[in-house]
């Protein structure tokens, strides 16, 4: 099966979640706008297609099948591509995770737009600078704090009994953070170390080693989720 | 099989999504924390219980299963409940709908708390009203739009081909809305034509109704998602 996927080219994003389980797993996949450009997104907003109405990217075709939500997406990659231990509990349990990793990414995003997506970032500074302090004060420690203990409750080292798509996206999670807020990153370095080796591992994979070197890596900027703004990552 | 919700009491929030179908399916459910109070949520955020480590509720406890996020214990019960057609591609086009529902409700909560849950209302009141004016002029119509257009592409009155939790999600979202934005959703009522007509639909539903006049259902109220702050809703 090839798979397509689509997401807006310049970005990350929530397509990157996808992403990293199709590289990881070699899957056969396009990344059609990258391919076609992002006029190739809109029949599918636009109604024009059959099936599934996604309300926004990514969505992945899968044959006929369209699938819209990163975590719909990765629940429905994850037994295909060898992605999630088999058994109810563990899919549900992976399901639960990668949700919980779309909650915070929606509070990461919204640390740079707390007023409206569609203004610009320097039209809510003074808002995003409250948000930004709450989120690094008690979201953050919080959300981290809880991936750790589901580490714990693995086998230490990953969120499920094997390998999973939850532990790419702790991964990226980890990336991401770092890039954003690495000032606040690096205070709680002793609080997720078991984060940090799994996302160590991680890099290390041949298959995601080989990915993140590659131009198929769109490298993070200040268009995307994770946005390196230094007024809201201060040294202390 | 007796299924344990375990949600907040006091406010209807995320738990309603899934009290709404287990009183439609006329399922056999307690409600823990409103027979034992609040404390009987915490060992499962502690991790003192065995299984699935929930974030935050609503979670269900079925047989030895623990799970958390509204859409997936509803992508659970779907099937089980008789409310969602069968077949693999309606049960992942109910879960993408209810994901963007749940998308939905976060910007729908954050209207009133764009800066920090954590904060009072009244501390974050000016970004607050910025915040819910672009949801007004923006976002609502968008979201309302789109949930418009899946009604017409399911078979012009219910999202997918036959009743669903879908339906009853939808039907708690105008109902929430009708009372936190009466001003708002009145403009929107020639473009919500078949969302209000499911809505009155459910409400009529005899499960439905015996629920909702029951002591049961808590009412709106300001510390829920669905918060009437009538300097957030100017009537034009």
């Amino acid at each position: 099966m090839r798979y397509e996927l689509y997401y807006w080219t310049g970005i990350q994003g929530r397509g990157e979640f996808v992403r990293l389980a199709l590289e990881d797993a070699g899957a056969d996949y396009i990344d059609v706008a990258r391919k076609r450009g992002d006029k190739a997104i809109m029949p599918f907003l636009h109604g024009k297609q059959e099936g599934a109405l996604p309300f926004a990217p990514p969505f992945l075709k899968a044959g006929r099948l369209v699938i819209a939500q990163t975590s719909i997406i990765l629940a429905y990659l994850g037994p295909r591509l060898g992605l999630v231990p088999g058994g109810q509990s563990a899919e549900i349990y992976a399901q639960q995770l990668q949700l919980t990793i779309a909650d915070f990414v929606a509070e990461i995003h919204d640390t740079h737009h707390p007023i409206a997506s569609s203004q610009y970032y320097k039209d809510q500074r003074a808002a995003a600078r409250k948000r930004t302090q709450a989120f690094r004060d008690e979201r953050l420690p919080k959300f981290l704090g809880y991936f750790e203990q589901v580490l714990e409750r693995g086998n230490g080292q990953r969120a499920l009994s094997r390998h999973s798509y939850v532990d790419l996206s702790l991964f990226q999670l980890i990336s991401g953070l770092d890039y954003a807020f690495p000032n606040a990153m690096r205070r709680l370095q002793t609080r997720t170390r078991r984060l940090r080796a799994l996302a160590q591992r991680i890099d290390e994979r041949p298959n995601i080693a080989a990915y993140l070197a590659s131009p198929r890596r769109i490298p993070f900027n200040e268009d995307g989720i994770f946005r390196h703004y230094p007024e809201l990552d201060p040294t202390a």
